[in-house]
């Protein structure tokens, strides 16, 4: 059974396992002040093209939305998010463990919208409701779709308005940053007051770089880190991974990969008159299965079921920096076949 | 201006200030270990007709509910309500703030129904999502309304289905306990896990006794309680106040009291041919007024504006135990003319 | 048996409850908004000659502390206190609840001395440690000691040296601002970030009178307060009760008398040679009492013990603004007759 | 220069980094429901004989503290621990973070005693303190020191006596289960109601394997792990180098490795006549030398400094398992010819 439930099904790109292994035996201090971790935040400042940037690793998803969240807000404040948002749905209430409420409206499209902020912000203005303090959108969203960098823009300029914080969790991003009319990082730097690039769903063994652009989410950060029992002791595995990921576009490289590997399946299903749920590029595929298409697939593949539909199931496929061409392909065949 | 703002525009009822006046000199021990307390918690008890239950006395409604919420769950359990209720959206954030995440779903009539909690049960069965814990509701509610002692037990039946508490906010528990197919006090005692029974709003100076039903929730509550910085030095205020209150029916004639004002504003509403918004019985009266009509109100009446609506405003008006008839025949009147 | 356990084992003074029955039938706004809360807020103002002091009202001691702390505080950051400190001994653990460390050193007589801050600070510099930002203390202390004027200086000026926010805690604060070398309440407010006015130990029913002085700590504490459950419905009560005790010196002349019948009490014991534990000059007494003195004093008064010492106990004897000198006087001749 | 700060200076040992890279490609679920968090599993609870325990993997130290205390502790509930506490002293306040105070007494040669134990908890029997819930302590400790299986026995038999849970932090439990008077797994398992096995300083990349033997800890602990950001998407890196640590004993080879290298390097300091600061048996020296001696040691190997002394500097030295004999024999010759 080959899996396509996600992209964290393998260990690490063979790239980074190799930088792991070279490096095994040097000495270095630890809690991310080695070498390492400096050359991986040099490349990914350099990449943004902002040396005042702050650049910390971190081991997860949801812990880095979390600290990240619960760093910026006071407990009376919220942050605003969609209805699906990871934080919202999958964190098993993280953002809430750590005391803060999550402010969200319906989804468009997986993604939030500048009308979403406005009536939120407009509705809250009294002392006795939490107060909005900062927006959450994920790059790419919790249904493969992504934000263009004229709609990252203008979620930029409604925080302005309200005096928020706009935060992008990019567990996905390389998916998105090779796509044309997404933003590139350097744009998503200006567009932003913080953001993480993720690792673990991009073909690092774990990890994420929460880079910090805003000012007044600077102070400390370290600190708060080791408080939430967050901070690596062999810290030099973050910066290891981080710096191949970066040095020479690897990090593009896999997103590349794992998209094209989708468009392949995506093809396929659309020839074959399947109706995608969501229309995407990226490498999440939402797609209402017919009940025979889904039993004649899961006899050799492995894909997530998101609820029943009317005659089948709603599923979704997801590629990775590992999925093999051959593996598609015989997905690819077995569709043509139904 | 005559204020129907809200029902805790004055003091406390005469009979209460009275207590307070009588007893002001006598010497007792603190922080709610005194007779008084201990008078106030055994007529509660035999209201209730359960010896087992414990009664603790709290400051004001948010601090009750914070603490009895944060008291029952883990941070990784939810508790349920409607997107109307106090809890999400007029406590400033105080459930999330203690560390747990409110799920909800939009009301039914201002309600939460069996309905809403199976459907949300049913969607939380994953480790990576909250895990319900409590249902919260209002009696009455954040509309007025109330539930019947039908819609009550059938609460409280798909509560134990699905393994969760249930928990009254009883912050204008008077307006209901006195209408006929609304469950007495005793019987809401046996189709809840916990409920408080407020002061604040019903008479008292401040105050809301808080009624644990379920053996799990009663350990080390008094604990939690200092932790929380929610024990009262002088807890006697308290005990006397609860006592007055209970010991001779004064709790249910203040909610008639408030009920038969609120009717009389509501005949002359309805007669007029001025829509209510959702109709009550309670002493909170939603209606949609006409803009000519506001105008006319508000040069001598106070009342609260919900949000516009066309050609006028919805507002809340609110009688209290402190409504006089004159000032209601005044308001009545000032209908009949417009 | 007349009690001399606590300053707050009776009511409100006379005066305080007779304002609340002159108000009792006055509307007002809810939450503090109101006029006897801006009448008391100007009233502190006045005296500490600080237009620019934010003045909230709070219920109680613990919830105080506990809200001012954690407003100030990251959760990598740390209070420091001495070991016999309120908010380190007798508060259930609320500063750590909220989230904060207290960083503690031995008292001396009953006070936190710069030296401790000095050394605290000196060993807390790594981020595997907390950052020490704030330094609470308390006037009178635990022990019934009090800071003057030239100490409370000197603590300012190591709490700038260090970047520390000094709080005081004023439960007790009337029966320190008599005496002629402790601080004034101006001479206070120039001389901290932040501290409370004590009512329920200085003959209020209830209420505490939040000062902040710094402005850091001043934005949207409002909101703070109401996500804690700290914002009183009808909040007029505080103001009420401050007004009374402020605006002619009320709290000065119980802070004298409680004084004057503690000294009566200390000389008796003085003049019969029973050694005073910690000599102090305010409402507190500490004193190791023989056996024999004990038992004979426990036929008529209520006193708090406070541990075995060799051949009988250490007591703590309170007077307060309801000490009768009748009661003080039968008190001495019972000592002297020992 | 040759680093002996620590014993996480190093990648991996060989064998694990060379099953990471055996089992690269091979596809699994997340979150630590693979097979080799199961084949993990299975045989730490082999070692201990006890299939009723719990395994969860973990990703550092401070985050497995703070889990287990947190998850065990209500917030008006304290943990006891000695002065000299990892989470006491060097986690940035991450259990007071969660909400729980730390009740401290100075330690005794790094440990706590029965004693201390006896006396918090006689100290603390009232509401108005918090209440003693748990006891924290190292093996090793903080200072090198181990506890014997006596005295963990005792300390066992003094919490079942004040109800209390025993949790012991192992995150350099290699280098004590291999002395001969330290207990066993086996006897861990039996005296403590949970224990984490340390990884990341003790060979492995990172990890920690907490062990759960007090059924009142066990429900949802893996809900509680995702609420705190806590569960590796890819759990089977956990998974695979538990396995390899605890399949063939490589655990204890690592730490007879470490305690023998620094046995080494105590002969030739007590031989030189430079006094051991606390006598140990583990991987952690501590030692005061004169400023001469630092000074020619500081020319080659890199070691801790823990403080100023008369006339030099009191400094840490480690061992781990990449400590190389070379280096020790060349440290070893330098102290000799000091």
């Amino acid at each position: 059974m080959y899996s396509f439930l996600n992209d964290y099904s393998e260990g690490a790109h063979p790239q980074i396992l190799e930088a792991l292994n070279q490096t095994n035996l040097i000495q270095t201090v630890g809690y991310g002040k080695d070498e390492y971790c400096h050359l991986a935040q040099k490349v990914i400042k350099e990449r943004i093209h902002n040396e005042q940037a702050d650049v910390h690793f971190l081991v997860g998803g949801t812990q880095t939305n979390m600290l990240m969240i619960s760093y910026a807000l006071k407990h009376y404040q919220a942050v605003i998010a969609c209805d699906e948002g990871h934080i919202q749905v999958h964190e098993t209430g993280a953002v809430e463990g750590a005391g803060h409420k999550i402010l969200t409206r319906p989804h468009v499209h997986g993604k939030v919208t500048c009308q979403m902020i406005e009536d939120i912000c407009q509705q809250h203005t009294d002392e006795h409701m939490v107060q909005p303090r900062m927006v959450y959108i994920s790059q790419t969203t919790e249904l493969g779709t992504y934000y263009t960098r004229d709609e990252l823009k203008a979620l930029y300029e409604v925080t302005r308005k309200y005096d928020l914080y706009l935060f992008l969790d990019g567990a996905r991003l390389g998916s998105a940053l090779v796509l044309p009319d997404a933003p590139t990082l350097e744009e998503i730097a200006q567009y932003v007051d913080a953001f993480y690039i993720g690792g673990t769903k991009m073909g690092a063994l774990f990890g994420e770089a929460l880079v910090i652009i805003h000012d007044d989410l600077k102070p400390q950060f370290r600190y708060h880190m080791k408080n939430k029992g967050a901070m690596l002791a062999k810290g030099r595995l973050l910066g290891i991974q981080f710096y191949e990921l970066f040095k020479d576009h690897l990090y593009e490289d896999i997103g590349l990969h794992e998209n094209r590997m989708a468009d392949m399946i995506r093809q396929a299903l659309i020839k074959k008159g399947i109706p995608l749920y969501e229309p995407s590029a990226t490498n999440q595929i939402f797609v209402d299965l017919p009940q025979n298409a889904l039993e004649a697939i899961e006899k050799e593949f492995m894909v997530t079921h998101m609820g029943a539909i009317p005659g089948g199931e709603r599923v979704r496929i997801v590629t990775s920096w590992a999925t093999s061409q051959e593996a598609v392909l015989s997905f690819v065949s077995l569709i043509e076949n139904l």
